[in-house]
């Protein structure tokens, strides 16, 4: 977790309309979507990750209350899978249908439109696919696929797109990179976009910083976005995401979190130091 | 080779100012620029590739006139590994000197400048950069890496460019793919785009469309832009920068030729089933 500077600090409460708590409670706050990696904790190569200091306590807290799903644009593991790591983590008793990942809005998405897609994502969440015809695709899904990001396997969606009369491609999220603990990761935005480049297909987002993806949270909450607070660590897909959409928004200076944000295009209702903090401005 | 229809022949003809061989021939000709790839002969994974037909016997009357030079934006091998490869091919005795690929451009671009190349690239032009420093690197020089575009490989690259106070990124070339005789293959433009977008860094262009690579070959024949043709398949790189830069440009139906191109924007001078089409219409 990097501690920026009290310049920084200081500087934060004065760029932007709403920086101030003020601002923050102008109305009142009765929900929160929540971004998981780089909030409730920090990604590590090989391990499930390191728990953000705080960020079980305020889960906890706001869990108890009933007010808050998680978000996430998380596309190496089920949902599940991320429910078990977030147990091992210390985050125990959250439930599976609170939790919402790109991959199944995804495959809903292809079921809904007659897409058969070809897949080019990690092989923990192709079984999320199970059931949908992938024979003669007629668009490119695209995730984290991390280590499966080979030339061939690349080039194989690229081919795929270079046939279609109308070449399509989703992504779940568009990030530009995500956070470890050992450096950042290039994300599947970036893949996104080389396809794009060399094929010219269309791009279609499953994921933040798509509006109907937070009012998929919205719906699980039962809430309107205006009663809502996005917390999450990356500067576009959630923060910026969320404002556009409607809903205040914290940006945490965890996971992913880079000081020259302080001054971004996008300015967040509240730069918080962390997941906890970010709560107390909220609800103390 | 794709053979298009006489119904794209015909329309070629009628699209843009200066279509007709007499708008191709309205000042002399006195010498031509070359591409290589889909132009001499199609990709043919693990061979030489496969001569085009009649190229051969067009290359063999413009170098035996001395009026010919060949400007590649090949960064797979080095250019005695294309001398080589154009031989096999039956293209004899031509000379290394009259090849232009962008891989030495670059490392004289490294050495001008004070450049320290991480270097994502194909192991067989790493050579090229031998007596280069890579310590503390203060770019990163992407080519068509082929197999090594593995994860791993770009995501070192993207953390180079994320630690540099000014990342930029110097690419060989930046298209969007090239022909091979069992498909197109995404080629190192997409892959540049991959890195800009996650880190936002500079992007400098080393090879076609930048105007002092086609300048290089120019100077090489000691001849002024309006005496020269450029020949190529690639409508953006070849063409459309040929044609930027002031000079007639051929786009040849062969290599990556795509059958949409009849109506691109880059309108070329002509556009010719093939090289040997494409050199007579200059000088029979």
């Amino acid at each position: 977790v990097r501690v920026p500077s009290c310049h920084h600090r200081d500087s934060a409460m004065v760029i932007g309309r709403e920086m101030s708590p003020a601002g923050l409670r102008a109305t009142p706050i009765k929900g929160f979507i929540l971004d998981i990696t780089g909030v409730l904790y920090n990604s590590m190569e090989g391990t499930d990750g390191i728990p953000i200091q705080g960020s079980v306590e305020a889960v906890n807290r706001l869990y108890s209350e009933s007010r808050v799903r998680f978000l996430s644009n998380e596309s190496t593991g089920t949902v599940s899978h991320v429910v078990g790591k977030l147990g091992r983590l210390g985050y125990s008793g959250i439930r599976a249908e609170d939790i919402i990942t790109p991959a199944p809005t995804a495959a809903e998405y292809c079921r809904m439109n007659g897409l058969r897609p070809h897949l080019l994502v990690h092989p923990g969440i192709r079984s999320v696919f199970d059931g949908i015809s992938q024979e003669d695709p007629n668009c490119v899904l695209i995730g984290d696929a991390e280590h499966a990001f080979t030339f061939k396997a690349i080039n194989t969606a690229f081919r795929h797109l270079m046939k279609m009369r109308d070449p399509l491609l989703l992504s779940l999220g568009c990030g530009k990179f995500y956070q470890r603990t050992d450096g950042p990761c290039i994300d599947v935005g970036a893949f996104a976009e080389a396809l794009k480049f060399a094929s010219g297909c269309r791009h279609v987002v499953v994921g933040k910083p798509r509006p109907d993806y937070f009012q998929t949270a919205l719906d699980s909450l039962g809430m309107d976005k205006e009663e809502v607070v996005m917390i999450g660590d990356d500067i576009v897909s959630d923060v910026g995401g969320a404002m556009k959409f409607g809903m205040r928004a914290i940006q945490v200076r965890t996971g992913k979190w880079r000081s020259e944000w302080e001054s971004h295009e996008v300015k967040p209702t509240l730069i918080a130091n962390d997941l906890l903090s970010a709560v107390r401005a909220c609800i103390d």
